[in-house]
């Protein structure tokens, strides 16, 4: 194949994608790209080619790869807060409820490893966690109305602060452990961990 | 200053390191040295400069620089350790040990940042936690016998591993959210959220 029919190639697959079609596309590749590799390995150009359009096409949509890993962390928060809803569902109220939301975080965390680590961890696009402000506070919200129900009447809106990152730092340390190694990423360990016994 | 006269000063400098001396040497240079970079921009050279020794005498202690980290992760591991055992040591017994051992991993985690995060997380020295085992299960069981003297006294030991994982995750968790940022990394807050609620 001479390096112009490849162009021609490239050309006739981008013209394929509609409108907002594409950048639907360099995501869905862009998540399957953070299934197996750290997020340093992947390259808009590598995207670029799994989606089978130029480099061009691309930047057009993401400027830079920090722009694609902030798109990536914001279909994670999306899918995150789906899986709270899902799991609150299910579970009914009360502390059924307690015990959805931190059971998805870490089963969260343990089916989209590299995406968790952007999200939520010191790894994220701007050297930061990648998960935004805006997310952070929906998902606060919830478990703080979740609290509200199981918590005494006469607890503060400090004591409830308190119980919220207690409940968010033990199912994050667990997730972490459990992706670092360092506790069995069992499924069964995960329901029996994430108790209601801190309430 | 010629490269001759500089060969002279490293060889002069060399020889008034004691044997044994130069490879502590080199290691507090290594901890000062992850005060203020990241694990990648340390490099073997750099700690030789520090230590005003050629790269060749580096080598001989730390073939390379997975060896130093490993060393650095060790020594994390004895600070780890003996500030357990101060904290508990000033604690007394009971709940207050149970407390001061999750404070004191918080407190640790934040005034070695990285160093905790090579100890502790997928960002060690062979890709993994860098803490060694033998440390893990010093911690373990100083872990066990607080909750020992806490649980009821039919408590199986399963039960009792249970409540060291969930102790465990809450304070990992509570010192990466609060290095990355996510919870104001506030001393007061450690003492209000780290509290016997759970056991």
């Amino acid at each position: 194949m001479t390096s112009n029919d490849n162009t021609v190639n490239i050309k006739s697959r981008s013209a394929r994608y509609h409108h907002g079609d594409l950048r639907s596309a360099l995501i869905e590749e862009g998540l399957a790209e953070l299934e197996t590799k750290a997020p340093d390995q992947v390259s808009l150009r590598e995207i670029a080619r799994r989606a089978g359009v130029s480099a061009t096409a691309v930047y057009r949509h993401f400027p830079d790869k920090a722009a694609l890993m902030t798109a990536l962390c914001k279909v994670g928060d999306e899918r995150l807060a789906e899986a709270f809803r899902a799991a609150m569902e299910k579970a009914g109220p009360g502390e059924g409820a307690f015990r959805a939301m931190g059971q998805a975080y870490v089963r969260f965390a343990l089916a989209n490893r590299t995406l968790f680590r952007l999200m939520m961890t010191g790894e994220g696009p701007a050297g930061g966690p990648g998960a935004s402000e805006e997310a952070m506070d929906v998902a606060a919200t919830m478990l703080s109305d979740v609290l509200k129900a199981l918590m005494p009447p006469d607890a503060t809106a400090e004591q409830r602060r308190l119980k919220r990152i207690q409940a968010w730092a033990m199912v994050h340390g667990l997730a972490l452990l459990m992706l670092d190694g360092r506790v069995p990423a069992d499924d069964a360990l995960i329901d029996k961990v994430v108790d209601t016994s801190f309430l």
